[in-house]
């Protein structure tokens, strides 16, 4: 039975969290779950799931009946790690806010099925560090690098030629750069496979998305950039591939539920069965097509190349800078196109640093938002 | 350093197979091969290879400045197999003759590389005790069962779902059956994707050999005849799949190049740099389709179940019969599709024996045979 602490449980990534944990009470149990402000949905959880320890929100909330440790505020998601045993953190958190946690359930020695990219685009090399000084592991949740993993399985590192990342294209993948001026928020939230959170579903019409993964790639399976490729691939059924030296290529392929990725990633390497509606059938679905990548459409995924490699701060001001801008389209305040100018510039403009501590992750965090803010007001 | 004894070395499996273990001399010695009559064929691989411990052909051969051993006609493969130290025997003999070899390597306690398909369609119940009872390994050398095996690694047997084998669809797929009555020899050995033998190319055209394809994956991976699909996917790219319990689909795809099976039976689970001049590009071929089986259309797939499932001497009769009819219809002495219906007559007119021995498996292969030709004589 394993003891399972989710941080961002009401999410959509949270939420199918909760159900693949119900789906299996003879191998899960939740003692914990953190939020930001949806306190009715907790409840709920915790209702349902007596085993619950400790509760923590951003917001203050009022358990009925609940006999654990409540924790509120900035501090709380660190506050049930540490407060509660557990045997693995699913860390579904949206945003740098992450990295946090991350870490603390690796000091504690416990391994992390990690949802939240920033995690590793922003603080990768502390992860790294942490991982390796403490013998902790991470599980990746994420279609396309739960792909790989299970793509890797059984085969030497030596072995890999490369990673082959598969990207729908997002919202806009059919259109020119030109088209892209005018487009509004509704458009952009229209993605044509995945029901996601409305910060990944624009993050993947910019592909900042795709290239964050990348980024995750390379910390989560320690390769080099040369050896990351992505490729356009817009049915979104081969969730992303692996290619070998003897030039076998091995593929995961299967619908659009991340229910999938998040079991695996707590069941590794057993796949028990997972009850979904509509598994993915080869026969009744699209022909599959695949497309080199296009740079200069998205421009994000080249910047993201760069960042990742010249490592220190930048990926932390690259998470930042997006966060921010993400944020202003959202609010209608600034144009699509704004959000790609908005990075470009913040990271332009950023002071480069080569280790950065935790702290002064935290400090281009903010200035990298604060700078794309001063940008447009 | 790997020591190889090949059999079938002038066919087109033989060939690669050489050309495999002259890419790594790091790896492999070739100590023995075995042919049919391609005399000047076996004369310049032994000239290439002075690791040639034995030669075994069909017909007489004289090896000149060759200090080995030569052993002539029907026994000898099973004589150099007993007269060579090896670590694996490469079966890349065509037909019911590579049964034999194969169970002499096994009680040897020898593992084999395996591209004879007839020993487990025809042999399977005889080559599974044999396996169990040496604590011998078959390794599949077939585009199909390599993938399906790379697929497996790294996952437990228990939470497989299915195997899917793919189809191209051979020659015909293009046309009903109604178009198939007068197609000629020339047409049906003109395979869209894959260049092979021409016995192969035939059955492909017939799906006898997927439906041989279905009894071979039920012995080497031990899974009923539910859990096997075929597929119809035209572009021969994904070699076959793997769908586990929890809908991931994992597939292997890559060129049409057998040096990838055949290196990673030799190299298992290992995969060293194979050079390929065309490697797959997933982003330079066709679109992937797929389409459910229409047992309709291909008959013989669906008599492959039938005949799989009630196992006994019924898979040397319709390996037998088939054997008989592809070579008269190679001979232009039936039609296509006289190819069906000597196998589905040869089979209805058996006699069935539930256990039978080696020798009762020859007999009911002479018989088969024999059955056929009076058909049409």
């Amino acid at each position: 039975m394993k003891r399972i602490l989710l941080l961002g449980a009401t999410g959509s990534i949270g939420l199918q969290t909760v159900d693949v944990i119900e789906q299996h009470p003879d191998l899960f149990t939740l003692v914990g779950v953190c939020a930001g402000t949806q306190t009715e949905v907790i409840k709920d959880i915790v209702k349902k799931h007596p085993s619950i320890e400790v509760v923590g929100m951003a917001t203050p909330i009022e358990v009925d009946n609940f006999a654990g440790e409540v924790f509120i505020g900035d501090t709380c998601m660190v506050d049930c790690i540490q407060n509660v045993e557990y045997d693995i953190l699913v860390n579904a958190v949206v945003g740098f806010r992450g990295l946090k946690p991350t870490l603390a359930s690796l000091e504690k020695g416990i391994d992390v099925a990690l949802a939240n990219k920033e995690s590793l685009v922003a603080g990768g090399m502390l992860v790294r560090e942490t991982l390796q000084r403490t013998g902790t592991k991470l599980y990746p949740i994420d279609s396309e690098h739960s792909a790989i993993f299970q793509c890797l399985q059984g085969n030497a590192r030596g072995d890999i030629k490369r990673l082959i990342i598969t990207a729908s294209g997002g919202s806009f993948r059919d259109k020119t750069r030109d088209e892209l001026g005018n487009v509004t928020v509704e458009q952009t939230l229209n993605h044509p496979n995945w029901s996601m959170g409305k910060r990944i579903t624009v993050d993947s019409a910019t592909m900042v998305n795709k290239g964050f993964e990348v980024i995750e790639a390379h910390f989560l399976f320690d390769l080099g950039y040369d050896q990351i490729d992505v490729v356009l691939h817009k049915e979104s059924v081969v969730h992303s591939m692996v290619e070998y030296n003897d030039n076998a290529v091995i593929a995961q392929m299967g619908s659009a539920d991340m229910r999938l990725p998040i079991q695996y990633a707590l069941c590794y390497p057993d796949r028990p069965v997972l009850k979904e509606d509509r598994p993915y059938d080869m026969t009744k679905t699209h022909d599959l097509h695949f497309k080199e990548m296009d740079f200069d459409r998205y421009p994000m995924c080249r910047l993201a190349y760069e960042v990742g490699r010249k490592e220190g701060n930048l990926g932390a001001v690259f998470n930042g800078a997006d966060e921010q801008a993400v944020q202003l389209f959202l609010e209608e305040k600034i144009s699509f196109l704004q959000i790609e100018e908005s990075i470009q510039k913040a990271i332009e403009n950023a002071t480069y640093i080569s280790n950065p501590t935790l702290e002064e992750l935290e400090e281009s965090d903010l200035k990298a938002r604060a700078f794309v803010k001063s940008l447009w007001y």
